[in-house]
């Protein structure tokens, strides 16, 4: 009964948000109800970086676009989600980023074998709030695992990290007991949440838990189970040109950890392009119009409810190739407002349409399905 | 003219260390001064981490095995220096690390298109004062170029960098003028001084500069030059497991430039293993040998004075292979205080000779030498 209700708890926040999103969701989305003859046969999946905003600034007539998705009375008339590999808890719509894809599958973890064990997050903000809050009970972030282990970071003392917590709680130069027996204890696990800070320690870290088989500092050992939430190589911020994400962070560590030892380095990316993302994305979309369309769940099952769905990226590697990997229902369409900037198709990637901007995009949409 | 005294005055830095370090040089071995017929025939090459130190700890009966290059009265009767591809300052003794490989091939490039344009330099420490130091005269460190520009790290939010001074001089966000145009002077060189810090700031902004052809957030461009000062992957410091180094660093950029850019990234990286800093150290056991016997320098030339050239290292693929790799008059010991713990010889890059430690080396090199 324990792992069921976490993974309804936590499926229920992967489909619609956290609480509070939720309940925003619920305002937003309840004059949505229709029957079921008037349930919409297409949905749109929106990357948010370099399609929706750059930085915090809306692009490519976004608002407009996503205006046009609403009725005049204010109702939602077609059903869309918003399919990041970045962080994009402050959206009111439903919104699948690097958490959900996390929650997503730690709903397939979860009832295995890391509920109980000692488990590394590592990643901007609070990632072992993150693993914490989904039901894992030993969870260390990166920079608090480190703080055990004197001399781990030889650069240390030419740092002075803002996270200052994990400084007054450096147990071990402080000769406090740590909170778990890392000495012996093995990490079973470590879990790239989001994209990570300190690129030179946290290598070095995962390096020492990687190779020695959870326990830094010791013998080499069988590698720990390693998971990314996403596999951005690059995507598009406030600067000019794009910025290097988690993808990068994992080519970092890999060429090195694979320079340092014998076995290659194994881990699991999710996140677009993996295909699970969207079929999740699917799945909640159909979730979403089986809600509020009133249609009962078990007459839907898990089919999908759409004769398409179109993504709209900018990133040919990661929102093109993900959609066109998992083919029907799946329509491609790359803006030129964020990593893509070609004049004609992505050479490797091509998309099924290629637009300036969302707002062409939502133009062809709208005008495709009207007629 | 310009160019013959900044060659000549880095060239005596490089041999015989800082001002304070030559006066300290003169102090040790103003007693050596003897007639040409008691010139020793072989010299000592030591590494320092894992040979003579851990972190700042002696190891393997350094201090005694040192004592041994001195006679009774306290003069040294075998010429030696110290090799290390680590930050050795502080020593004494004619030590060439980092910086004095970086001062000798500075040598070669002072005189040539570097000296009055625009270089960023990287490392911990001040990675630009060196540069300034030796002639440059255009040198940004990379922690104030990247403050010049908004939003390059997009990560900056989650650091509160102990370099104070960088953020005190954040000329954008204050509205203060650069002290160079970096937004229209292209960067002509990048410089790894010392092993980086901040390895996610400045992957991505060495990205940057380096496929923008020295302008950040531009076109893409052809990649200015780019040098290390070191490739070592791993040395032993306090950590009971090695630590990354330089090299590691340099496996991470490229992998990660390899990925974005569709020309592979161009480097040059000295330190051991490259011959050149073999040969360096030759010169100066030779100047050193030539300088203490009155020896005319005109009668040794560049000749190298020595029968024997016995380095001691604990990193088979830097100490060993590098000495390996010069020939004679090198003879290279393998010690089992560091990187290298096996029972045997190092399979890929097999020593002359393996000891357990440093004092075992001394040992044998007396034995043999006194024969």
């Amino acid at each position: 009964m324990r792992f069921r209700s976490v993974f309804f708890g936590a499926a229920s926040r992967a489909k619609l948000g956290t609480p509070a999103q939720q309940q925003r969701f619920r305002r937003t989305y309840s004059h949505l109800r229709r029957p079921d003859s008037e349930r919409p046969c297409f949905g749109i999946a929106f990357d948010i970086d370099g399609v929706i905003l750059r930085g915090r600034t809306p692009i490519g007539g976004s608002p407009q676009a996503l205006r046009r998705l609403y009725d005049a009375d204010g109702s939602l008339k077609v059903p869309f989600l918003f399919l990041t590999n970045g962080c994009a808890g402050s959206f009111s719509f439903p919104t699948v980023g690097q958490q959900d894809n996390i929650i997503a599958w730690l709903l397939l973890l979860i009832i295995s074998r890391f509920e109980n064990e000692l488990i590394v997050a590592i990643g901007k903000g609070e990632p072992a709030a993150v693993m914490l809050e989904y039901g894992f009970k030993k969870v260390l972030s990166i920079d608090d695992y480190a703080s055990y282990f004197n001399d781990i970071d030889p650069l240390s003392q030419y740092k002075s990290w803002g996270l200052k917590h994990s400084y007054e709680r450096n147990y071990n130069s402080k000769g406090l007991q740590p909170k778990y027996d890392v000495y012996s204890e093995r990490v079973k696990g470590a879990f790239v949440v989001s994209d990570p800070v300190d690129w030179g320690r946290d290598i070095q870290v995962l390096c020492d838990i990687l190779r020695c088989g959870g326990l830094p500092g010791k013998e080499n050992g069988h590698q720990p189970p390693l998971f990314f939430a996403a596999d951005d190589l690059e995507y598009q911020a406030v600067f000019p040109s794009e910025r290097l994400g988690m993808g990068a962070f994992r080519i970092g560590l890999e060429s090195i950890y694979n320079s340092i030892h014998s076995s290659p380095l194994e881990y699991t990316s999710f996140g677009k392009p993996n295909p699970f993302v969207f079929k999740n994305a699917e799945s909640i979309l159909t979730k979403l119009v089986t809600h509020v369309c009133q249609v009962k769940e078990t007459m839907m099952g898990e089919k999908c409810a759409f004769n398409t769905i179109y993504m709209i990226g900018d990133n040919p590697k990661v929102d093109i190739n993900g959609a066109k990997k998992v083919g029907h229902p799946w329509f491609s369409i790359l803006t030129r407002t964020g990593v893509f900037r070609g004049k004609d198709n992505h050479e490797q990637y091509p998309a099924d349409l290629v637009v300036d901007t969302v707002g062409d995009a939502i133009d062809f949409i709208l005008k495709k399905e009207c007629t």
